[in-house]
């Protein structure tokens, strides 16, 4: 039956801010979270800092997860999986199972935010022997490492003396199937750069790559920083293999500035993986029906100047499940689609 | 006094689509627009097609300019200046200036749109004699060259045969005082070079570049194409001075991959010109008392996920006023800007 409700699906940073600008617009919202704890990836994945401004994730999350859990208009549930949605724009049905019971909740629209997964380096990129070299590691690990406090070898425990970043491991790559760019990984690797070389003061940090994806005010708040004041060392080239030879690595590839071969010892090397989408995302857009592209994130009206408004009428959907996005992006389109919510349930009549 | 009404200024796609959205969500909007018409740069710049789907810019404009005339909540005022704005967040009085006669709006909340101008080529970067040389142009000089359906060498009127681009003029430079990226350059050269390749077929079209900032789906939707369909040719590359020689321009800088010297014939050579605040961003910032970053761009709340709530509280900015901007990003910022606009009037206790 027709309903004021907005149905948010992931409490991620973009869930809990459509969660909250649609309750600040009038609607009650129920947000619903799989996991038992909300703050989406910078919380599970145990970011450090968040870019580009250095924030402390956990901070920064716990401010969010605050504005949602003090508004008496969002019903916020965790531990909760949506199961079925049928009806219609304005008058949604959503079928909700949360420890072994169910229910369901009318909602006149519905906004899915359920974000993205890191790219599984195992997957398709064995060169670079990521399941059997402990040394080399993913940018969501060395977010972990950072925020321990204390930088390391894993083999060994021993502070590195030289760190490497491979850039688009998973992405801009046709043989894997992720032609596109996944946006945020040149500037995660950089904030990352920055951490290490402010950890380990004496550890050269290289960073290897294809573009330097520094668009925007990331260029002079975080490229260029990290290249004067805090060198890092960035060497425009194809790794294509790495191999483990007296306790460290050897990173080999070419160096496409200077034209050469390239073999270079590293203690760890961190692999800068892209964005696929998460399980939550190929299952709602299962469940609701909505139409992916080739990359399986969801389609969104492709030829408007609109990023969150999907093909299925009523159902909205913002951050990392339509693309790559960085938390910027993110943020602004969980504003885009609490708008667009609150504005199709009064256009249908229903007072909010 | 108290007013649950939301100023726009600029009617741009960004002003456009936040008075849309307020209106949606119930404020009585007046929409400020200094030009004669509305549309924002796609319109006064005389833009072709938009980046990145390449659909009919002024098709574009029409459609989101009619969404706002029909909607009998929103005063549209092209012709129209803000002089001034007194009061505080929930209660602002707007001054306005038309035709000679002034008079003043109430509004609890303003959102800025006034967004950006053009880099000019003539500033500091005259080793590319853009003033000098008819067929050395901008990309926004480029738009109205595809715009108008035929593209020829300016001073010949003839097809050219060879066609560059050099990227990052007035970006990521020290010296001009932008060092900033301004993340669209890429991109709108590569959709052009795309445009120049098949209307001109028999034509060469070069990219000159540092790093080709084709992030999320522009790799795969623009930049790949650009490359395998329609063999546009990049090369990474410093462009040092263009010199005219016997009729045509002869491009002389470094190829970096090759690491050689270069020299190069062009009949046309375009400058990826970026962004600078517009006069009405600097002029606005002023008015309305918002500090601006040392570009000139307004500053938004830095050190959390917000990128539309300025310092000044019930102020609002949105769409390139704050920054490198394309327009995903505007038209998702507007969405926020204007649920963060009416949301406020909301908390300030005025029926919406």
């Amino acid at each position: 039956m027709p309903s004021n409700r907005v149905v948010v699906i992931g409490a991620g940073p973009t869930g809990l801010e459509a969660a909250r600008l649609a309750a600040e617009l009038g609607s009650p919202v129920t947000l619903i979270e799989k996991k038992d704890v909300p703050g989406g990836m910078p919380i599970h994945a145990d970011y450090a800092a968040l870019t580009h401004h250095f924030r402390d994730a956990s901070e920064a999350m716990a401010e969010m997860i605050d504005a949602v859990t003090s508004n008496d208009l969002i019903d916020i549930r965790t531990g909760t999986e949506v199961t079925a949605v049928d009806g219609e724009a304005g008058a949604f049905t959503v079928g909700l199972a949360a420890n072994g019971s169910s229910e369901s909740v009318d909602a006149g629209a519905i906004i899915l935010a359920t974000g993205f997964q890191h790219f599984d380096p195992g997957r398709e990129t064995q060169q670079y022997q990521y399941y059997e070299l402990p040394d080399v590691v993913t940018i969501a690990d060395a977010e972990k490492m950072i925020k321990s406090g204390s930088f390391v070898t894993p083999s060994t425990g021993k502070t590195p003396e030289r760190v490497a970043f491979i850039q688009c491991v998973g992405s801009r790559d046709r043989q894997i199937g992720n032609e596109y760019c996944s946006k945020v990984c040149c500037g995660i690797s950089s904030k990352q750069a920055i951490e290490i070389r402010q950890m380990v003061p004496d550890a050269r940090v290289f960073i290897f790559y294809i573009d330097m994806r520094m668009y925007g005010y990331w260029e002079n708040e975080i490229y260029w920083p990290a290249q004067e004041e805090h060198k890092v060392n960035y060497i425009k080239g194809i790794i294509t293999e790495i191999l483990p030879k007296g306790g460290r690595l050897v990173v080999r590839g070419e160096d496409t500035t200077m034209g050469r071969p390239m073999e270079v010892e590293m203690d760890v090397v961190i692999l800068a993986v892209g964005m696929e989408p998460s399980e939550g995302t190929t299952a709602m857009s299962g469940i609701l029906n909505l139409p992916t592209n080739k990359y399986g994130f969801v389609e969104t009206a492709h030829d408007i100047l609109d990023t969150v408004t999907t093909t299925v009428p009523g159902i909205f959907a913002a951050g990392a499940a339509v693309g790559p996005a960085d938390l910027d992006d993110s943020i602004a389109s969980a504003g885009a689609a609490a708008a667009k919510a609150v504005s199709l349930i009064r256009s249908a009549g229903v007072p909010v």
